[in-house]
């Protein structure tokens, strides 16, 4: 073998085990990936990789299951800093009463770059290298994911009422565009319009955002039939379901990123279906606020895209996206009365891939394939509570902690080495958070 | 202060937090905890604990609450080395064409020593200090409890299918009885009957397992009612509910662990209340082979004692007692259709207090109190992941992951320190089961 024939590049990855996501399925045995530029080049057996490539560092991780980063397709970062302020109440209990008044006394610049640097911490210890966000601020949360090295989608919120953000729709737009404009080309974070829910925002915003998405060519991120309460509302105030008076304005479309969908008719999965919609179930928030079962299987079978996500720390009450597809695998056969339904391949997926294509990712991340970003986590298996193993992505799926996550690249990029956070003063983040604690907890 | 009135105990842990649990929904803060002879004597503010006590060994566990060890109210130990071999099955199916199958190949007493001590130091290792075990060789799993002190409930089996454990029902009688026998007194290690199912057990075994359990008052731990299917079969069969025969039995009092339950009529759920039924709840397990949902929030409110397992791991699949109480908390409130059912500080409850009222083990476990037994179990709490903290309780159940369990006592014994097992070769136990995987993965 003659060395000089080797081709240089950055990075080279082995593992027990990887698991591509796409194709679907697949688990590979004592496989490598090469990484040069950031970008995934190579995905083959081990045994060739050493002839084949001549790599600036060389990582061997042994007993580790190495997956697609994975993708929260819907948080609100910065109210990690209000976890587990008021549990077990209603939705508009919880809101109107604990979570809203906070937000008024809290929200600024300071406690969305505090909270976001928290929660991207959470997430890159749980193996998440993206996240779809909605909150206010948007470039304050951008401008903390380009200095972590952490790959989003920043919503750009839209909602009838004034906040510390922006005062007027009017202001909501320009403030949009701004953020929208600064973040043209940017490498890790893409933007989206954020409208908050139909009951908050008017037609003419809905029209406007309508108007803009297509101009602009970015996805919009909007909560939609949370609740049975929400329906009913919109029925007896609108004289029409929300997702038909979405239709009305246009919005339903491949763009569309709805959220929670826990109360769909035959008719309005078809729907989306045909018009390329994609769904976020947050099984655990959906839960917890007893806001209803989305129909996961059902979307599934009817060829919707289904992603996942946490939803905000408030009501959940975490970032933990192994935790999540678990819940999503498990909750989706009870629903569905069918305990093959929702299997732990299909939740793997929804939690990678299908999450990158509601975000309109995919052709950047959400698998391990040539030409993707390396962004990879890296699951030790060998440990009491994954053995003996028989499937890695059963063990990944149904019995693997977040705490099992060992390492995590974001284009290339190690952000957590053998469970240390790398260029990240996690006590600086967790003396700011315990700050936060102390003014909020006075207010509350 | 003179220091010769301080009182010589073996043990004094304190802790930012501790969480009796009884009573109900309180949390001391800075609090101590004194042990002497393996039962707790005293519970006091740090402050004065050093001048009360002289502590042979003393442990400051800083930002970590101290909660009662877990109970995990059903499961299989020795499933464990079946982890994940099946999934994303139905009931019936996983059963007979997967787990019995290889069970029949494999069940012995080598299976159930090394599969228990699997189960142990997983439990262990998640702060879970009592299980209740339903499994064949009762003898082999008790001596792996008593080797590495662990508590339990060994269920002493009952089924009309011969068995590596026994042949006839004649016989599963005599062993049962001999394995009571020989545990009589023991410290750790208590006995039940263990019917498998009303599928499965005739009415003159239950006639007879009614008649032991009372002279011996010990209890009798059964599946019941675990899927719709159970119950349309046996309406059809035998013309009843399983529930209506074993009232015809005389089993539905207040010695009757009834696991699973999804399916229960108001006058069932009304009849196990009066009698005093203890119902355990497996949601995670119900989830995963859509076996239905428990009630369990009308259990609750109707005064019934809900306890909280596992189930085995091969249909779960871990023995993770933090996760499945929180997925317990938030399924209730989605069945219930309120967000405010099943509150953590009643979660917490379920899976330890009304663990111990189940097991017949409430005068000995399951809360901090003066005069039981020191099983306790530690959780760290300033990590990224539980942090800000509001509420310890509501960090514990809805936030924190059993990878942050990190000391365990059970009698006073110290089992894990710091996140290491004490007197456990953990990598025999692993090689243990990596074999067991080569055999299995050949024969299935």
């Amino acid at each position: 073998m003659n060395p000089q024939a080797a081709q240089a590049i950055d990075l080279l990855i082995g593992a027990r085990w990887i698991i591509p996501v796409e194709p679907h399925g697949v688990v590979l045995e004592d496989h490598a990936v090469a990484v040069a530029n950031g970008v995934v080049v190579d995905l083959l057996p081990v045994a060739d990789a050493a002839a084949k490539y001549a790599p600036r560092e060389r990582i061997d991780l042994g007993a580790h299951a190495l997956i697609p980063g994975l993708i929260n397709a819907h948080t609100h970062s910065p109210m990690t800093l209000l976890r587990g302020l008021a549990d077990d109440l209603p939705l508009m209990t919880w809101l109107q009463r604990h979570i809203w008044p906070v937000e008024a006394k809290v929200i600024g610049a300071d406690f969305v770059r505090d909270g976001s640097e928290l929660a991207i911490v959470e997430m890159l210890r749980g193996g998440t290298t993206t996240c779809n966000e909605n909150y206010f601020f948007p470039d304050v949360f951008a401008a903390a994911c380009r200095r972590m090295g952490f790959r989003a989608v920043a919503g750009l919120p839209v909602i009838e009422f004034a906040s510390a953000w922006a005062a007027t729709p009017d202001e909501y737009f320009e403030r949009a565009l701004a953020v929208h404009d600064e973040l043209k080309g940017d490498a890790l974070v893409a933007c989206a319009f954020a409208p908050h829910a139909p009951y908050t925002v008017s037609d003419s915003s809905f029209e406007r955002i309508r108007t803009l998405s297509d101009q602009l060519d970015i996805p919009v991120h909007l909560h939609l039939h949370e609740t049975a309460q929400e329906v009913e509302d919109a029925r007896s105030g609108h004289g029409a379901r929300p997702f038909a008076r979405m239709q009305g304005l246009g919005l339903v479309n491949d763009r569309l990123i709805a959220v929670h969908m826990t109360q769909l008719t035959d008719a309005e999965i078809t729907a989306c279906a045909e018009a390329g919609v994609s769904v976020v179930h947050c099984p655990e928030s959906n839960l917890k606020l007893a806001s209803g079962f989305c129909p996961a299987e059902k979307l599934r079978r009817a060829g919707v895209n289904v992603a996942i996500g946490t939803d905000g720390c408030a009501s959940n009450n975490d970032l933990d996206m192994l935790g999540e597809l678990r819940t999503a695998a498990l909750l989706a056969k009870g629903v569905a009365n069918d305990a093959s339904a929702f299997d732990a391949a299909y939740a793997l997926r929804a939690a990678t891939l299908d999450g990158a294509r509601a975000l309109g990712l995919a052709d950047r991340t959400g698998s391990i394939e040539p030409g993707k970003s390396a962004d990879l986590a890296a699951v030790r298996l060998d440990v009491p509570e994954t053995q003996p193993l028989y499937h890695p992505v059963s063990q990944l799926v149904y019995a693997a902690s977040r705490r099992q996550v060992s390492d995590v690249w974001i284009a290339g990029r190690r952000r957590l080495a053998d469970g240390v956070l790398c260029d990240v003063d996690v006590e600086a983040v967790l003396a700011k958070a315990g700050r936060w604690r102390e003014r909020i907890a006075a207010i509350h």
